[in-house]
């Protein structure tokens, strides 16, 4: 149980480093006869991709995937799907400065204190680069979820101080990729376009909130009591670099209301089964009750920034760290294409599974 | 992948419904030789035990758990440990009138549509008194910690609106126990227990926030990329009933500092490498930086409320939901048991996981 | 991964000494919606269970199965089987005199060595007592595969030098309960049941062979490359206690014929494809093809033996070990329902994901 | 659970058709520090490679491993190991004819009915030529084993009706590869090259067994009561192509021997507890007892012949099927290196675990 393999069914299993040869993985168990749609797999890579503006880290990479197996004519055969993305635009020499050293609230540390064998370029293993990889498994499970009418949309509902005043309902989701900030209200965007390019100019960084909603998804997945959905959600999320925090529907705010405030009254609408509100965020008792799921995950800032910082060497003396190379001031446009890349990934997991809970 | 069971080295498998004949589990993966402190294992069901005081529900279960294996003259073998708690106190006719109902924010409506069948009594496998088995469970890796010194304290930070000021650093943890509100701050204790018996009395309810805290972890635990020691807690805290959201560290509110000031600089104290704040929550890539662990689990306010609510039955018609039976006003103070339990678990699992990292 | 669950999507955890207090497990992943025919359960238990005839062993155990969980109203919902069987017959005082002496050939050294502290008391969790909580398990996956119109037939081809000449496809399988050789050929039965005697008579033991064959089981079960239907047949099979190997359709004889000669031709059968030889043993490439699968299990003859051998306590002092209790001289008669609900548990299991495997 | 990954701790996943791009694989849970020698590691591929004699498969591939992460230095760094073979030599041509028939005994059939849809070519995810990744794995392995002195060797025992009359103690493992036939007694070497030849010019095949030897292999391996070790090595033999049984001691054999000829006594040794005799193998109720561990593995005539055949095509239509392509008369010369390969993961695997069965 090394910790590089996600999911029971649909696994995902990545391998490969910031500034090593090549990111990669393995998808094994999806379905067989699947048509494989390369340009929107690499059209969500390209959400994800560095270099799509001012705000997001200038590294150039390609982020090209190569499909190695379980791919004929077209169509998935149920196989392994193996694939690559060969790591082009490393700059190792960046990275010689902290070959010795620990960046504050990077890796660095314990790593080195794990492993005892690092590859200190560009954090190795634990830069964020390894998602590129997730996005690809998370764009196969998109395309499954496709022929079920799911969608996962996620946007930017914070950036630093600036904040969506309203809930995920009052806005067209749609909209979200119109803008480099990857925030629907436009008006928004471009506050945060501007705070973000700001907080770049002064070598800093700030963090953020992505909202994320699933349409469509079928009443019934989740396997509790430990494979929640929300649960598998969760992990899921904090399995992402940065995150520091989940919450579904209500979430924290929801301790403030009292049950007859919070409970989600019943209803019928035509043949269906319905909710009038939706505190619950799509899940009761751990299984999708086929309302929207949503849900919130915080990003800490990012930890490199472009000011001299205090911290130590392996040898425990005192040095400064000093922020070199090409880093993102804000990770959240960029990290909404992995956030769905996750959800999508855990949906489709237990639709697999939920194919086998009745005789 | 049924979803009953929890862990990878040191694994709990759980069965049981609030109303069937006893609730149980089986514990494999425990190291052998471990002396079975029984005292302290009832001791801690205790803590989790409903009728401690009048804000928690009077329903009466001995909670008495009954070991039968893996445990021979009074110490572990390394087989597996098979147990069971024996409902005593059922009062199925309680929930005749939910029989064909949903109650709103219950789990009845997804078990029957997701399973079709279902054991309606008092919840049935969704009732919280499937934690007890997590108890045992969670007692039992707190046994193995102790002798690592690991200690793990939850307490109620936030009982509906009440809410303390402190970060953890302030309390002394050990005053938990001292009052029924399982709040370190007397003072805020008292005022806690009174508004939930003001609640109880209303009969309504109201949710709250626990800060669970790790001290004594060793560096190293956490196998990324998916497998984060943050990842693999907030799947084990989003697994308990009721429970909306996770957050470590800095949080949802660390999105509102700046790199500069978010990040954690580390420093030498004698041997050992430290950092100067805490806001990475004591991960970092995942990986647990000897620093205590610190997060907050959200709980959302219990959906057995004492008043009529609308509703529908089984064939989609029109009912009044009426509350009956015994419940908590708040789950809180009985949840952080169940909070200490899930993460005792999880740490112990890393922690042998981790002792095959290196050759 | 501490060795005690079995089973994928169908998954059984078991716990439970010899000479404990209890036997029992979890089955986790049972669809919901079966009516569970207890009697037959119990007879599936009885065909295990000791004291059968004069060549079992004499020692009483009722091998009553008591659920705990995951059943209402007769039907499963989905939600974990717990169950027990409580010793009722252990004579511990038995087992004394191999507190601190190591069986030739049981499993006393290797659990002292391995675990450090081992319950001695009849073989412990070594004992193949353990085995009745796999009978359970089996049941139920039987009662599911009889709605797939699957059946499993396991007889006693071999016992000691005596063996029957011919194929499984030679003999009514449902002639093997008529004798309590548990052979389908009523003349070696009688001739095994004699030899058996006679071993007996002498304090000594044999092994022998059993044949397992499956009708019925629908085309595409397996899972390549690591989990093909026959690599985890196997494992189920040297997972029993005495086993020392497993061949599948030709076996260790087909290495004799010459590819030519081997080749299973496909044809023709109305709107079925079918082959016309079956050296294959009903897969191809590690699923199933829709013929008869059939395989043998080979078990070592009994390691307690009614005579004194030389051995070393565990101070590695030589010592005379003598045998005592109540032992089976040849465990095959019994084996079969072992054999039996392994085989059931795997096709199941099988059965289930291979629900995922196409849109 | 798509079944392309093995092992628990020690993780393989593999992906590739005979015909596609590459094949490849990640091995996750790799230690760190480890060094990789890469020679070595490509001498064991050697051993696997066509081409090596007149006695197998013509075809020419350089099967020349690349790795792509996972590894700084020259050592492993404890992430996921992700590598890739490109195949080089495949010439679909070969197979048009085989696009719509099913061969007989090969998995055309299963893999179309399984699917739906299949690579057709060489057999795609089916053919033989996937155990090169696992070589990969295992070498790996075995590099690790070499640091407890832990050697595995296979030879060839039995070549179609040519067999060795003695025990593996008789002969010097060393010898193995002193001959294309991999057959450690070199006369009977010579035979078995003689015979292969002749039925390599029938345009026949034949099958045979290999023996497999642990030494070294420390006492507590194996994790009852359903991962012992010889059940996760049976699984581990019948997951490899062609191969149709696993025994292990004295094994099918065995159950011609009572138990006081069968029983292996044990006696000390200096510090050290040993057995007189080795029927058990190496295993004592799961556990690896410290003598060294034997099997053998038996391997069915190859299916693939040059002489012509009947079958049917995918409409149903019967049809006479060519030999085309090149291949093995028998694999056994080319099968040993992945037997090998497959023990040596699950010898590690459980070294790994067996580091967390006691405080």
């Amino acid at each position: 149980m090394a910790g590089n393999t996600f999911g029971t069914l649909f696994k995902l299993t990545t391998f490969g480093e910031s500034h090593g040869i090549a990111l990669g993985g393995v998808i094994d168990g999806c379905p067989a006869g699947l048509v494989i749609d390369e340009a929107f797999i690499q059209s969500e890579l390209d959400k994800r991709k560095p270099g799509q503006s001012r705000i997001t880290t200038q590294r150039k990479e390609a982020d090209k995937v190569e499909f190695l197996s379980g791919i004929f004519e077209g169509k998935t055969t149920g196989t392994p799907i193996g694939f690559t993305i060969y790591n082009t635009n490393e700059k190792s020499k960046d990275y010689d400065h902290i070959k010795d050293s620990f960046r504050p609230s990077h890796a660095d540390f314990t790593y080195e204190a794990k492993y005892g064998h690092r590859d200190y370029r560009g954090g190795g293993r634990s830069s964020a680069r390894e998602t590129a990889s997730r996005v690809v498994g998370g764009a196969i499970a998109k395309l499954i979820l496709k022929h079920y009418n799911i969608n996962i949309n996620a946007y930017v509902t914070q950036a630093g101080k600036l904040k969506l005043d309203n809930p995920y309902t009052f806005y067209n989701l749609e909209d979200t990729y119109n803008n480099p900030a990857r925030c629907p209200d436009e008006k928004m965007a471009q506050q945060m376009f501007d705070y973000i390019d700001e907080i770049r100019k002064e070598g800093d960084t700030i963090g953020g909130i992505t909202t994320c909603v699933v349409k469509g998804c079928p009443i019934g997945l989740g396997s509790p009591v430990f494979d929640r959905l929300e649960a598998d959600l969760a992990k899921a999320m904090l399995s992402i670099n940065a995150t520091k925090g989940f919450e579904i529907g209500s979430g924290f705010n929801g301790v403030n209301l009292k049950g007859s405030e919070h409970n989600d009254e019943f209803y019928t609408e035509g043949d269906f089964i319905k909710t009038k509100t939706n505190n619950s965020g799509g899940v009761q008792g751990g299984i999708s009750n086929g309302e929207d799921i949503y849900f919130n995950v915080a990003f800490k800032p990012v930890a490199t920034i472009m000011k001299p910082q205090n911290s130590i060497d392996k040898n425990g003396k005192n040095v400064i760290v000093n922020g070199k190379g090409r880093h993102d001031p804000c990770v959240l446009p960029r990290a909404i294409a992995i956030v769905e890349a996750m959800a999508a990934m855990v949906i489709l997991d237990h639709l697999l599974i939920n194919k086998t809970t009745t005789l």
